[in-house]
């Protein structure tokens, strides 16, 4: 037995809940040692935080079915469940649970790949299938479907996509390519959304909507249901694809580079979630800061001109793709450089491939959709035992508001003693804006600094109209609490619809900063 | 006084709640005279419908403020309230509400343009604003971006995306290209959505989600709450356009046509809502039915191919549009082209547009976004007053489902007496085929028949496992029936979520046949 059990529960009714538990899915299945609850602790939390994230057990279910179950026994014991398709949302909580003490629903054992329809081009899949899986799938049957690969090919394309994840595409946004859910909600009650409702489904993965209201959005970064099935749209293979990449000199470089995306993106000459990244995001890929630097504090922009000089990369770096007819890839392509070419300095290469080739890996092959984990690289930046916290706030698709974001988060993140790694993922009216701290978690000064610094750059970007798309466990009560329009009627209106669909706040409580009742007073613990 | 009011209401005091609501709104803005209270029934309502939808009166609040106590009494007094942006949502209803003596709460007096974003491409109306007006605005001042229109001009750019109206641009989808909600929920607070909640707004039109769950699209085809502003993408002025034509000369043809249509779109060769329409429909914009045939039933087989013949069209004609650069846009073109030289028979033209000239109206304007009303003309098809009542089931896009849908329409609608006057839409990866049943309003048999004929080809459909995105007051608690997976759990989770938020159940009953509780007993009454 672990030493941390749910708030509301004596040692005697959690261990009897157990056994109830595991009489449902079986004893492998229900898991309490310490060693195996540390693998649901977000190895990136910083440490004094993590206790206050801590799953007293782990359930696996193997089915809808046996969630029902689950959701039964919680009920009657008012266990807080915090369900996860995989728990690999790194950088913003991992596997752990808002509420300490919660049981971890882990679906990774439902994870089947339910359909693939090439003709229509999409999938349904379980919660437990990561984009490997699928990517894996794919090529092993010669379909001629692409991914959309998250930036860690080991995340769960559900899980992801809930969260609300992108990617590199021209289907990189995951959200706006999901159709069709299988959600159970807290009653054990099993929900199909849009045209699953019509029983034997046809369109159920082709048309969004369905009749009436429509609610696959209510279930992401939401915790009124558990999600477990969903369709997403699989991007037909390109007979030819192009990858750019844009090296822009200056910092100022910034502005223009996103003006100069825009117009592209929004006449469509560029349909690919394209990426403006700083440089040290750049040399994290191919280089650790050691190789740089070894003062204290953030790197000088001296060393930072000195690492865009030695890698011949660009202070800023535009990534971006074009698919299609040979010709047509050519052509705008043609509009692109163009358009990049009248930025002072500015250096463009492609590499072309066709339907025998294809990028190696990494970056590009994101783009190409291939998955990977060389997003992880990353970590190493720092030294000793890396991790990363992310600060992801919305940026309206101008230079003026780009330029704006990343110099008070740079200069914030210069006062807390870290380099400003980041960088913009182009949507089609906004940029989702990154900026990872990267600490070294066996230096608390460093660990505590960054766990500081969170709320810090989001309280700055609140003041400028700036909110996050996506946060940490440790500050989902803070982001939910600066959407407060109103007075906060977002939120409450939240909590009226968790109270009327799970009366007994089971289903993962606190997530997005949305308490049930019977939690409510938990709101801003940590 | 009219002779219909609230079913809860005795004459007294419904008396009472209409001199409250006339001190906020004025004495000009409640209408309860049978003259006015005219206007607001559906005028394609067979008659003996139009009865069991009638409104008790009107009232036309003029600001969110003016709304939210006009809620105040309609709770107070329990009165049943139907929001209308305009009350143009004619072949569904018009302004006509769900629940008989319900209030119409009509929006149009709320008919700015807050905001127009030439650089982001959006705008941020209010209800009253029709797509003629939006299309004035930009063309007064000489903008770059262009409005999706719906296919009567004069409709609300609320209302119809809220309905999931459609159009024929490559931003014909309106509900995916909606972005931010202002929303006034029953209790009178009012709600903004997604990054709307970030007071300062700077990205409300920019980024649909927000933090934590997503709502937008639950307020759409919904009673649970009334949308006061809302943001939606425009599409930026291409440089150069094509409409083209194809003509499909036999019966059979809808399925090439669609199984040609359908990788085009996919690849995006065709960015814009594509149209295939039969005959019938393409010859009633310029015809009526009395100059081809006077006999009793159905138009017979040969007489239409006679239609065909003489006016030079193809039995199928699919309509579709390439938007760009003029270079890629005879590119795209040429792929098109080829694909569809394939099948026997295809005629294909095309009109070419710059920046200097632009189609004069009609089915190409709605391709280059010019609102029109030419969409009415249908109603002079069968002669006599005409009316129209829509069947629009979602079409899985593939050639079989589409001839599958087609002909089992088809033998229902000659079983009563009508023709097929219908066409598919191209979405994504679905086809809206709409099918209208056009009569003639002052023939009892034929309103009668048309009327009995909507839940019959429902029933059709879903047999097939087909099923509606919109419907007719009439059958919307039929419709809602078909979405029955699960016993129905859907339609509970709606009234679970419309409880929670509308106790005393004041707005829209039955809309989309949600009922809230207080009135639950009168579903599936007419």
């Amino acid at each position: 037995m672990t030493n941390v059990r749910p708030p509301n529960l004596s040692d005697a009714r959690f261990s009897q809940a157990l056994r109830e538990l595991t009489s449902i899915v079986g004893a492998p299945n229900v898991q309490t040692s310490a060693d195996r609850l540390s693998d649901y602790a977000d190895p990136f939390t910083p440490q004094p935080m993590a206790r206050a994230f801590a799953a007293s057990a782990v359930v696996l279910p193997g089915s809808a079915d046996e969630i029902r179950e689950v959701l039964a026994i919680a009920r009657a014991y008012r266990l807080p469940l915090w369900p996860v398709s995989t728990g690999r949302n790194f950088a913003y909580g991992g596997g752990a649970p808002r509420l300490t003490g919660s049981v971890v629903l882990d679906l990774r054992r439902m994870n089947r790949i339910l359909e693939v329809d090439e003709t229509l081009a999409y999938a349904l899949v379980e919660p437990g299938v990561t984009y490997f899986d699928l990517y894996s799938y794919l090529r092993g049957r010669d379909s001629h479907l692409w991914i959309d690969p998250a930036a860690a090919g080991w995340g769960s394309v559900i899980g992801n996509t809930l969260e609300r994840g992108f990617g590199y595409t021209a289907y990189g946004d995951h959200a706006a390519h999901q159709c069709g859910m299988e959600v159970m909600l807290a009653s054990g009650e099993l929900v199909r959304t849009g045209m699953g409702a019509i029983e034997i489904g046809r369109a159920w993965q082709l048309y969004k909507a369905g009749f009436g209201p429509s609610y696959d959005t209510m279930f992401m970064q939401s915790n009124f249901g558990i999600v477990t099935k969903m369709g997403l749209w699989l991007m037909p293979r390109p007979d030819a694809y192009l990858i750019a990449h844009v090296k822009l000199p200056r910092e100022g470089d910034l502005d223009a580079a996103v003006e100069t995306l825009r117009p592209l993106k929004l006449d469509e000459t560029i349909r690919n979630h394209a990426v403006i990244e700083g440089a040290i995001r750049h040399a994290a890929g191919v280089s650790a800061r050691s190789d740089w630097y070894d003062g204290a504090g953030p790197l000088p922009d001296s060393v930072v001109d000195e690492i865009v000089a030695r890698l011949d990369i660009g202070r800023w770096n535009v990534h971006f793709a074009i698919y299609g007819e040979p010709n047509l890839v050519e052509a705008r392509f043609a509009i692109a450089r163009r358009a990049f070419a009248r930025l002072p300095g500015a250096r463009i290469e492609a590499n072309r491939y066709g339907p025998h080739t294809e990028p190696a890996g990494g970056g590009e092959g994101n783009m190409a959709g291939i998955p990977a984990m060389s997003a992880f690289r990353m970590l190493d930046w720092r030294g000793g035992t890396g991790a990363h916290v992310d600060f992801s706030p919305i940026c309206p698709f101008k230079g003026g508001d780009a330029m704006r974001q990343y110099s008070v988060a740079k200069a914030r993140l210069a006062e807390y003693g870290f380099d400003y790694y980041g960088g913009f993922t182009a949507g089609e009216r906004h940029l989702h804006h990154i900026v990872a701290t990267i600490f070294d978690r066996t230096d608390p000064k460093q660990t505590d600094a960054a766990a500081d610094l969170q709320r810090v750059l989001m309280s700055d970007a609140r003041s400028e109209g700036y909110g996050v798309y996506r946060t940490h466990l440790a500050t989902m009560d803070f982001a939910a609490s600066q959407y407060d329009f109103n007075d906060g009627v977002l939120l409450r209106m939240s909590e009226t619809i968790k109270d009327a669909l799970d009366p007994d706040g089971i289903l993962a409580p606190g997530k997005s900063g949305v308490w049930p009742r019977v939690w409510r007073g938990r709101r801003g613990d940590i």
